[in-house]
């Protein structure tokens, strides 16, 4: 069992909090399983496994835990805030579940449920009119707390120190593959205070071309750019940052890029002030990289929300117009990305506050030369 | 990139195959996103992110692959076997997916795909009926081909070596928290030649009685029967095995149990021939453990089959009437577990073969002594 760093006040407090929303919403029931969801409100997070662990909460009255009877002992109980509910080996979840939503009309369906379950319960229930979970979950997660975003600034500063060796040259690059660097910044990320790696991109030269490239048996040279992605989880909160290096003094035309890069990442974390739109943020960051010629070559959002999870609402791409608020924590993340030649990105993340956008990663945002 | 190990003939003759199932079971197109079965199918595993991934797959004609355009640069291209479909940032890949499926009616759903994107789906389509994937891709993975059986022998093989030098002492344990042997544990995995650590449970005295007990804080001592079940990846297919061991001498009540079990394992190992059934394999080791007393005690099934997931089907459960047929890969992995005492299960990986069935994993049958 692992015991909850949160107070259960704290559930008691959000499963409130999710009702209100689905009485503004109309939604009778709201079912999670895997994601964060679950643990949000009950601080227990399903094993992705085929045995249904599954949140039944009403509209009204108590939340259940549909959980595999072998894994009941995980589960730091409180009664309080919702019935366990175990399931031999022999019986049909999915079962359990539909006699539980009762006559519920509505259901919010956790994101990240899979969809064998969701399936099975339109055989019982191919009526009902099903909705995402995110309906219901957004405005409570995406707006974090004192405490979650104490977490987040904690996860930042081990993240940022992790990008300081990088910068300092403490990681040896040259000759090297993308996969030993990868490795070697995943266990400084558990060094300096994650529990967990969630992903360390190292990307050389003309890999750094592709966004989400997985690190490979790609020897690093000098003469390359290297992008280093990473991020991980810290006391239930994700770090993620990007910092690029160039080995040995970098040519006219990534220098060039680089500073349009470095002004529309500052352009973008500045613009998130309250009740500006997330589109907005993406726009401010999309019109510098457009205007200096590299439009063609940005080609994904300019961030993601983060928290409990490495993405998660509000997203900063175009069509969102959810406005930014007090508590709202995203990543601003512009990149241009040259097929077959080289790629860069710069990431922090921001949490919006009152008094206007605040970075939480404060490593240098130069693109460090590095001889070695 | 990552460059597949499996010829591109072997994937056309999958989704051939996987064709024949559909007009079998009368599915119109298969979708597949999370999971092994794309990756069975089309060499690509997923992301496990928002953007969705979809591969889409009509009864006659050819695949699509609906990917992120930032992800496109992963994939290895294989024209004959799949076309890439790449979307946009701003784009509505649930609507490409909707437009691919054009007028199927019956749509079989990949188990693990996110449920957000299905409930999406079903606003485009709510007249459609879905069904399980399983239900085209069961006939498929469940049945290992040689290439196959060699990667599962290859993979126990090192699992094998891992548990051996568990029972022979060279994992410090007494002094150790549970948390800092299941890293250890981890770390022997990848140098006896996995790629991934998918679990590694170490749960001692009191805490083997929780099935899937999470590694903690716990502090290992002289007198704790010790549980570790450990498994990972290694070449694409997945270890899977489980051995206790007992720090000194075992009281008489450990030692009486382990005796029951280890025969009740042994009996299920054997009971694997073709032509019996799955539930058969179950009620073999429940039988004799019901018989000496402990029945109250074994609260899971039997097994679970074993491939590119670590839990696939077919499953040693009661209820599951499939028949055992060559190729079949499964754990046979019974336990007993006395809440608050102490709890111990064996396990090994079976592979069943027309000469019957086969045991993957070769540690130490029994519970090892170890004096620290």
């Amino acid at each position: 069992m692992t015991t909850s760093l949160v107070p259960e006040s704290v559930y008691l407090s959000r499963i409130s909090r999710a009702q209100e929303e689905m009485a503004r919403t109309s939604v009778d029931a709201l079912i999670l399983s895997l994601g964060q969801d679950m643990p949000y409100l009950t601080g227990y997070l399903a094993m992705p496994l085929e045995r249904l662990t599954m949140l039944v909460l009403p509209k009204n009255g108590k939340a259940s835990l549909i959980i595999p009877q072998l894994e009941a002992p995980r589960v730091q109980q409180m009664p309080n805030v919702f019935t366990l509910v175990p399931w031999g080996e022999t019986e049909d979840p999915v079962r359990i579940a539909h006699t539980l939503l009762g006559n519920a009309q509505s259901i919010a369906v956790g994101d990240q449920m899979w969809s064998r379950f969701l399936v099975d319960l339109l055989q019982h229930r191919p009526e009902s009119h099903y909705v995402r979970s995110v309906v219901v979950m957004e405005a409570l997660r995406s707006r974090k707390d004192i405490a979650e975003i104490e977490a987040l600034v904690a996860a930042g500063a081990a993240a940022d120190r992790v990008a300081a060796q990088l910068q300092g040259g403490l990681i040896p690059l040259v000759g090297r593959t993308e996969a030993e660097v990868s490795a070697d910044i995943s266990a400084r990320l558990i060094a300096e205070g994650h529990q967990k790696v969630n992903f360390a991109i190292v990307a050389a030269g003309e890999n750094a071309a592709s966004p989400h490239h997985h690190p490979g048996d790609r020897v690093i040279r000098h003469g390359d750019i290297v992008l280093c992605d990473f991020g991980g989880t810290m006391n239930g909160y994700c770090s993620d940052i990007t910092r690029c290096v160039h080995l040995g003094e970098p040519p006219a035309d990534i220098a060039q890029a680089y500073s349009v890069l470095l002004e529309a990442q500052a352009a973008g974390v500045n613009a998130g002030h309250v009740g500006t739109t997330c589109e907005n943020v993406d726009a401010v960051t999309r019109a510098i990289i457009d205007k200096a010629g590299y439009g063609e070559y940005f080609v994904h959002r300019t961030g993601h929300g983060i928290g409990m999870e490495e993405h998660e609402d509000p997203y900063m791409v175009s069509g969102n117009t959810t406005l930014i608020a007090p508590g709202h924590a995203y990543s601003v993340e512009p990149g241009i990305y040259v097929p077959g030649k080289w790629g860069m990105r710069l990431e922090d993340i921001v949490v919006a506050t009152a008094d206007g956008p605040v970075a939480v990663n404060n490593a240098n945002h130069q693109l460090v030369v590095l001889e070695q």
